[in-house]
């Protein structure tokens, strides 16, 4: 038996170690050296030489571990915060959810700003963004290196330009927002570094699998509900974008052929029944938030008990629509659509149509664990992804933050 | 710069080359080696030794190339169908489809079988499925290698366990079909090899991609209208199956909240509207066969093309909203989609509700090359994988027919 080699240099096999070992301490936070050996699949001693690495640039430090059964706790090893951040902002229709994320997923920094007209443009987005990532900064330790950028929003990114095909609820088309903000970023700050991009549902999909109800799933989709119904789905543990971005695209998924008109050209589309609308016009009609709605539901408002329940109807069908299609291991209902089982105290599995799955019985049918900041972390996420890839070599490039 | 080495062994390298190598010759057929080269990665001497290989079991053979050009044309390497053959069934609700499929994709025996009761269980089939192979086997070359089993029917296959969790048109639940035809085969056929089992739109849509519609496709879906409706459902080149087999189970997609009960216990869902019972009902209504509605609208029957017409209504909602969900390539429409399209003379793009996705233009609505033998097809695939994945250990291991 003959044996051939296949080279590869140390650089390409130490750069995988350490975005290994970095990846478990950002997603896991405090980690024992044990821990660390298990999830890498790396040996004692090679886990230890990057740890020192790390420790040695200021990226990680060696903590009490969490005590374990008997024995003295061993030494765990803890990402620190304000090391290494990014810039993280998810675009709403009429406002703009800001934060500096630090190393480890702690929110160092967090604003919200209202866009006054939303339909404003790119241009004047960008220059808020730009502000307030320069407000952020302030609350931030000086001296941490600034790693990435990363924004959610709701429309279609397409995946191989990484332009904004369309967002409707902005009213943009073809905006190439990533390279927009990325100029306008490094006027302000020298050395600034990239920009990420992506739709609200899919930057949810991936908080949610790294830190929330979908952590160590491969199969799920992340249901997104505001003004339009967007959904992220995870397929194989691989976010599925689709040919040019539009999969998930489920608010025109047809629940009620025979229903409202919706701006897409058809009638009964999944956001014309259960969107963001839909919850307004429940009930009398003159209610301005879709929280009040759900108030006056909880406080036995029959119009807008029976308005809300009507809207679950359009929800099963639609979620057995996805169901039968996708076969998940679980769907996470995010936006109003938690918010709208609880103010109706009702359990979603009592209200689906028949599930054919034979497997129904496992699928889990949740709540965010992080609640409206989904995309706001899954931005931050995508943010970090640089580092996490190549830790040192990202580290060191990056500007470290100063005091204006 | 210090170079580590990662040991490769030698077998495991040139089984690799070997698989790659006879499955471009195995899909492609005919190839020059300037195309292998290509195609494969691999260098020139590489190749021409592994083409040797094959050559000296009698898998390939040298022939004259294609005249590409001028100057004389390249010498070819081709399969040789009679050297390596797989059995493959495909299952439908009142009969059997049978072949002999030899490597290249060349069909040496092809039967149909009728099932007189398809609700008289697995072992009956079982019995019939061995019958049939020996039949089909005198009319195989003698000396060919018999190097996989495959089956395709309209059912749910568990993707962990290889289990038939439920197949509703065959009466079926939890049957592990592959251990029963397996065993049996064993008893008739000494050294029989494997047997591989598929969901019938997940067998059409493999085919499909490999010498039909979907070639170099790697976002698709296969439609495969019969008695129910199924998918077949390909997401970044990958079959996607999800969590317990029930993924493109779509025949459950609820398009017409108001329409017939369906057996799963809800109304109008997608077979229940333009599955085969759907197409028989149309029209007057005595007609027992697909074929007789469709000819009837050729015809100019009023009634017949009205309702056919409303089917299509139906057809186009449960297409929206697959496109909306996975935004693929193409969309196949197999069964009896592509006969209705034509009886009516319409282009499906035509009676589509409005697309959301800003790339519908870009998206490919086709009839399926193979036909109706596009799930037998892929069944036949499927049972060449072993021989493909390590081919010349798999041949070695293989029975060679013998005649009786």
């Amino acid at each position: 038996l003959s044996t051939t080699f296949t080279a590869v240099t140390s650089d390409a096999v130490r750069r995988l170690n350490l975005s290994r070992l970095l990846r478990q301490v950002h997603v896991h936070g405090n980690l024992t050296r044990s821990e660390l050996v298990a999830d890498t699949g790396l040996n004692r001693s090679t886990v230890a030489g990057l740890i020192r690495e790390f420790e040695d640039v200021g990226l990680v430090e060696e903590v009490a571990g969490r005590a374990g059964g008997v024995g003295r706790p061993s030494l765990g090893v803890a990402p620190i915060p304000s090391a290494a951040v990014v810039a993280a902002f998810d675009v709403r229709v009429d406002h703009v959810v800001a934060a500096v994320m630090g190393l480890g997923g702690v929110i160092l920094a967090r604003t919200e700003t209202e866009i006054p007209d939303s339909q404003s443009g790119p241009d004047d987005l960008v220059r808020a963004l730009v502000q307030t990532c320069e407000q952020m900064f302030h609350e931030v330790p000086e001296g941490a290196a600034w790693v990435g950028t990363g924004v959610s929003l709701p429309g279609v990114i397409d995946p191989e330009s990484g332009w904004v095909r369309v967002a409707p609820n902005l009213g943009w088309r073809d905006v190439d927002l990533a390279a927009l903000l990325a100029d306008a970023l490094a006027e302000h700050f020298s050395g600034s570094p990239a920009v990420a991009l992506a739709n609200d549902a899919n930057a949810g999909v991936l908080a949610e699998v790294n830190r929330g109800a979908g952590r160590s799933l491969s199969d799920l989709i992340f249901l997104l509900a505001d003004v339009g119904i967007g959904a992220g789905i995870m397929v194989g543990g691989r976010l599925m974008t689709g040919t040019s971005g539009f999969a998930g695209e489920v608010g025109h998924l047809i629940v009620n052929p025979n229903g409202r008109s919706c701006r897409c050209g058809n009638r009964g589309c999944w956001e014309t029944e259960i969107g963001r609308d839909a919850v307004l016009r429940t009930g009398t009609g003159n209610r301005v938030s879709v929280e009040q709605v759900m108030d006056a539901a909880r406080a036995g408002d029959e119009n807008a008990i029976l308005g809300l329940k009507e809207m679950i109807g359009w929800l099963g069908i639609g979620l057995v629509n996805l169901i039968n299609s996708f076969n998940p291991q679980a769907i996470i209902l995010g936006g109003h659509l938690s918010a709208l089982m609880e103010a109706l105290d009702a359990d979603i599995r009592d209200t689906l149509p028949t599930l054919w799955s034979a497997s129904s019985n496992q699928l889990q049918l949740v709540t965010p664990t992080l609640g409206q900041d989904a995309s706001l972390i899954g931005a931050a996420e995508l943010a970090f992804e640089d580092l996490l890839s190549n830790p040192l070599v990202e580290f060191e490039r990056s500007p470290h933050l100063v005091s204006a």
